[in-house]
């Protein structure tokens, strides 16, 4: 009746002072966002209009690789990590595997999620630069509540757009918010002309990400002293996250093991990212042969079925162009719970990343999910987000893999946030009333055909 | 815009290695449990038909000053403490005082609370003592939560009988104890009779922690093989949660303190004793003056208005007598949302040490406690449990009134859980719409004469 568990943190001192910027080791450079009016590339000061000028600086910069943490950030990072780097004894011994598996657990962070890491130098920015008020979109409200909470930190006054389907399926994440003392407005609304526009052609509309984030960027353009926030796709948002890779990099080095396979969950990218670019590192300049793998959602699969293209990040076409795997920015995502994934697109620098073959991705679907799951949550005892089961599901795989062939290979996945506040979809896998929602070949097509007959 | 923000941490070889038996060094012992046919005291025979032997010696233990935590409990309780001893910094800044305040946060917990702490020895023991089956009762949910895990990790079937109206009204908390595989039956049911006898003469009870209890303890008394466990109240579970104390004990010193004054909720008194023995015992032993303060609410006072006499700790009258502060054990305390602090009595060594003046007691409005909970999550980002609200108004009391003397006091505070899974009561605060339950002087003597005249 023995149970073994370990667990590998920093101290302060061994903490990263510096995030980890792959853009400048890459080989090929992702392409340049472009102004949709003029087809030139953006530049830092179009891109500042929008979001803090620190921000748009570390998206176009190509030529660092490594840029400091600011302190205020760096203290608030060391209240809530490092996240511990886990050896999951419980899942090796439930899979039977011979491999070893790790996971870094971002579910502690005060927001239950990985997202804050972000959220703090976002606002941090802004704050710094003047700014009074930021606003951004949430689905399923991992990102607006960690930019509430970094927004109260900064002395921000902060306004979300959630998705309608979430404002009213996930009441007590909008609750959060509302805690931290943010604004939050369901999406689409009346608010705005996007919204209104929406509205008036879909009467009952119940939102999705790129309408809201059609609404946020709206918001920030027309109000004074008020910039945009983005919690994933970015590149500067990558960046901010390699905090993630960085730590857990230090740590399996004192459990004295690197990583085969690197697996995360895969919306717009940031976890992924995140996890993935600080030993992506190793493989671009010294070789290694790690395997990175994103886990998206068979409902919404760019990276598997989508095309490599210049599509928007919004509904409505305000933001840039962007060279990215899509599915189309009027693709309309099936309401799986997994809300962080239902994205059409993602980020630039992971698709290039996927056209040079530097990365792989799997479909996941719903129900696989959420097997992958319960069966995490039995063995180690943390109930994970609908999202971070899709990794889950993707190192099983890997694992049973092992199993077969005998391997004793070393899988790191990241586990991206908690699902305490998504019970009701663990509720409805138990009750075994829980679907996939598969995307037909035909609606792939016809979403494409409207990115290419723009 | 700087940010100031420190948590401590114990290494694996600093954590502690036994559990802290306060009853050893009490110069008044807690007075003996009565078995209520014969009216002499229970001893460890009896007491082991219900419960585990070892936890039945524990229980009665009142020799020897430290435990041995057992090997397989040390490694769990390595998988998730030591929990951080936060320097509450924000909310120093927020209040304005000069006051240092330290909060112990269990809520990072697998489970979100400190609940895990007594149910891995428990379940252990029961595993040890070839036991198959347990089973418990559970109120607002992170007892059962707790021992559904711990059930799982020592590879035992679990039952958990739930309060009826929280089975209903927290319908995730179910979710989360099911996904770990336990049994969850609302109660009143008709599996025991004690449910049966209820439900014929209140056909819609909702259920109350003192029937909860009464199924459960019949359920262990009449199926082989199985055994009950209590997740508060009783002296053995004051002991496992002494790790709270004796951690931060060391943290404090760590960060070169020692509290003046150390303030925990109160339901049964587990985390309350957790956090408060370990620094008592230089109270009793050295002659230092910390003060420790039992923040109750005042739907349920049995500490500032109940009194010490003989009573049950269920409802129907199954278990021995215990010499405790109570309402009495037909006491029906108002629907608050802290629903793990609506139990009419007090642990035995708790009821003790106030009798003998060792501690105090103040009681707090569900208003004031959620006033409380909603000032920390600004200043801390983290949501608080309705029970643990509690413990920070009480925190904030004595921190205003240091503010006003100028005295620069350390106040330690128990963070018991967090309010993750307590979103509705905090969307009823917002919007307004949430009251108080004050509980008439009537009512009180009504309740305590139906202990009398038994």
């Amino acid at each position: 009746m023995s149970v073994k568990r370990k667990r590998y943190f920093l101290t302060e001192e061994e903490m990263p002072k510096q995030w980890y910027n792959i853009q400048a080791d890459m080989v090929n450079k992702p392409q340049p966002m472009l102004d949709p009016k003029s087809g030139k590339p953006v530049d830092v000061d179009t891109l500042s209009r929008l979001i803090s000028r620190e921000a748009a600086e570390q998206e176009l910069n190509m030529t660092d690789s490594w840029i400091d943490i600011p302190e205020p950030v760096q203290e608030m990072y060391n209240y809530y990590r490092s996240t511990p780097l886990v050896r999951a004894y419980g899942l090796e011994e439930a899979l039977g595997t011979p491999a070893h598996i790790y996971f870094k657990n971002e579910s502690v962070s005060p927001v239950g999620s990985h997202k804050l890491n972000s959220a703090l130098p976002q606002a941090y920015y802004c704050k710094r630069e003047g700014t009074t008020n930021i606003t951004t979109e949430t689905g399923a409200g991992q990102w607006g509540t960690a930019l509430s909470y970094a927004s109260k930190v900064f002395g921000l006054e902060c306004a979300v757009y959630q998705v309608k389907i979430s404002y009213n399926q996930k009441p007590y994440r909008r609750s959060v918010m509302q805690a931290f003392g943010a604004q939050v407005t369901p999406s689409p609304s009346m608010s705005t002309r996007a919204g209104k526009d929406i509205l008036t052609l879909y009467p009952n509309h119940q939102g999705s990400l790129g309408t809201a984030i059609s609404e946020a960027v709206e918001l920030a353009m027309t109000t004074p002293n008020c910039k945009y926030a983005l919690g994933s796709v970015m590149s500067h948002v990558s960046l901010h996250q390699t905090i993630i890779g960085l730590e857990a990099e230090k740590q399996m080095e004192k459990a004295g093991e690197y990583p085969d396979v690197v697996i995360g969950c895969f919306g717009g990218g940031s976890n992924f990212s995140g996890i993935s670019f600080p030993f992506m590192r190793h493989n671009i300049l010294e070789g290694k042969k790690t395997r990175f793998i994103a886990a998206e959602p068979e409902s919404c699969p760019k990276l598997t079925h989508g095309r490599f293209c210049y599509d928007f990040g919004d509904e409505s076409g305000y933001t840039p162009l962007m060279p990215m795997f899509s599915l189309g920015h009027t693709f309309r995502p099936a309401n799986i719970h997994a809300g962080g994934l239902r994205y059409h697109g993602a980020g630039v620098i992971v698709s290039q990343l996927l056209k040079d073959g530097l990365m792989e991705a799997v479909d996941i679907s719903q129900l696989q999910s959420f097997d992958a799951g319960l069966l995490f949550a039995k063995a180690e005892g943390i109930i994970p987000a609908p999202e971070s089961c899709h990794a889950i599901a993707a190192t099983i795989a890997e694992a049973v893999k092992c199993r077969e062939s005998r391997e004793q290979k070393v899988i790191l996945f990241n586990l991206s946030g908690h699902g305490l506040m998504d019970m009701a979809a663990y509720d409805q896998y138990l009750s075994g009333s829980l679907t996939n929602y598969s995307v037909s070949d035909e609606e792939i097509t016809k979403a494409l055909e409207s990115i290419e007959t723009r």
